[in-house]
């Protein structure tokens, strides 16, 4: 029989990674503030808890996935912690703080349970597929249990030490690096086109040639193509990140700017309303700026053109 | 007989190019304002030109690799490109300016002769293995004679069409692709150290999952080892590129702000009498910034320990 996991947070990862634990034959037990998110995985055999704290199990394992600090500490309440128990260990996926890491690491740990920050890389398709990267931070004793958990959800996890923080500031550091890619080559795109260079042209050389990157061909493709939908990772998750990131970095005395310039362009983006659609839509900002229309914003004709 | 070739500017990269040529099987007569950086080459069956007009052959094909717009103009004079003459084909594959190549394709189409712009992507060990990437642009007819010479220097060549800005285009969209990855691999490691979590351990994690483009592998090593020497690519170079991207983007309307970041970020290292680095030591100004010294600065106590 193959562990049973408490599943909180059914988001457009957290019914991915529910459904990837059910299909490897794990029993899961879900909980969602909306409940209509869980209706595909109750089909797929999961039981539904009507409050967080009839998800979990004394002794077990419950996996968070939760968008962000204040709601993943409406959830997990001194009763949530205390219905986990003894033995319990508590694996946070979502991205959090550092400190609200350690916050629940410590209450974890005065009711003698584990806590574990394993955030994941990866869009809802990686999720389904399995083919999440999660860097894994927190206590010792309770990482045999969680490692195979973890692996059917990820292709590799790799363990940064004993403070959950770690975990974060991975995670932190790799989302910051993606947005940076974004932003770069969305400046990159804007020039070109701007030069009277063919931006699909440049895209296809430097994702055949130095940039040869998934992350690269992914984005650069959504770029040239002004694709901003469906919402892999939403751009208003995107904005909390960049924003935890520099909050983090101030607390460690890290100067950032290009960290700072991206969250200048997330605000803009949150502002002119983009904030559902996919974070590769910061990049609107770049080709108005640079007084680049939109197809739809062009002149009939062009329209009639490709009719 | 392969195509003979007059070759101009024995700089690192040129000096690799045209030994390339020489083992291609092309006569190379070389010509450099620096006599002894031929040296080697003449060992290898180069013929050394005394002055630059004695270098080229009329409706020859000339390659110059030097440095910047001002250099180039010093030795283009309407003497060399006269003696080039009817059908001669001159390629630049240094980073000069749009302008400049603009310029330079008025000139020679005012001689009889043809001008190609082919940057070069690489550095000078892609150089000596013939693996660089050239996008080339410029006089179509000139085209499928240069086309076998730069399948010697190169892995790929990337017709970006008539108007020879184009190829400097996607060459300064490429290196200001590349310094702004340097830029976000430096502060992501920077902020990881400042947050206790092991760079060279997070540098493993990021090129092994999300980026593991060559780019990323290369200059995320360099900068958790410090390794700022030998210059591949000078950061005084690099500073020339950005600000020929900055004037660029000024003229076709494009805002830049990662640019003008990268800008300053360089700036500052020339200030600080980095030019002769490596560019990706612009990162020790990230490092300095946030208060990390670099191991010689370090106590005793710890090279004692490396002993």
């Amino acid at each position: 029989m193959k562990e049973a996991i408490a599943f909180i947070g059914l988001g457009r990862m957290g019914r991915e990674m529910a459904g990837r634990l059910l299909a490897g034959g794990h029993p899961v037990r879900v909980f969602n503030r909306t409940r209509s998110a869980a209706e595909a995985l109750l089909r797929q055999g999961a039981k539904a808890a009507n409050r967080a704290v009839e998800a979990v199990q004394p002794g077990g394992v419950l996996i968070t996935m939760i968008a962000d600090d204040a709601a993943v500490k409406a959830v997990m309440t001194d009763e949530v912690i205390g219905a986990l128990g003894t033995d319990g260990v508590h694996i946070s996926m979502s991205t959090i703080s550092p400190a609200a890491a350690r916050d629940l690491a410590a209450a974890h740990a005065r009711s003698g349970s584990a806590f574990l920050a394993a955030p994941v890389f990866g869009r809802p398709e990686a999720a389904r597929a399995g083919k999440l990267w999660i860097p894994l931070a927190g206590d010792r004793r309770a990482k045999p249990r969680a490692l195979p958990v973890l692996e059917v959800l990820g292709q590799g996890v790799f363990d940064f030490g004993e403070d959950p923080a770690a975990a974060i500031a991975v995670k932190l550091a790799g989302n910051f690096l993606i947005a940076s890619t974004i932003e770069a080559l969305g400046e990159a795109l804007t020039f070109a086109e701007k030069s009277g260079v063919d931006p699909a042209k440049l895209q296809t050389f430097l994702a055949g040639t130095l940039f040869d990157s998934a992350i690269h061909k992914t984005y650069g493709k959504a770029i040239v193509e002004e694709k901003y939908e469906p919402a892999g990772f939403a751009l208003s998750l995107g904005a909390k990140d960049v924003r935890l990131l520099r909050e983090a970095a101030r607390e460690v005395q890290a100067p950032l700017p290009l960290a700072a310039l991206l969250e200048e362009r997330f605000l803009r983006s949150l502002a002119n309303g983009r904030g559902g659609l996919d974070w590769v839509a910061f990049t609107i900002d770049q080709r108005e700026g640079a007084g680049l229309r939109r197809p739809a914003e062009k002149p009939s004709e062009s329209i009639a053109d490709r009719a």
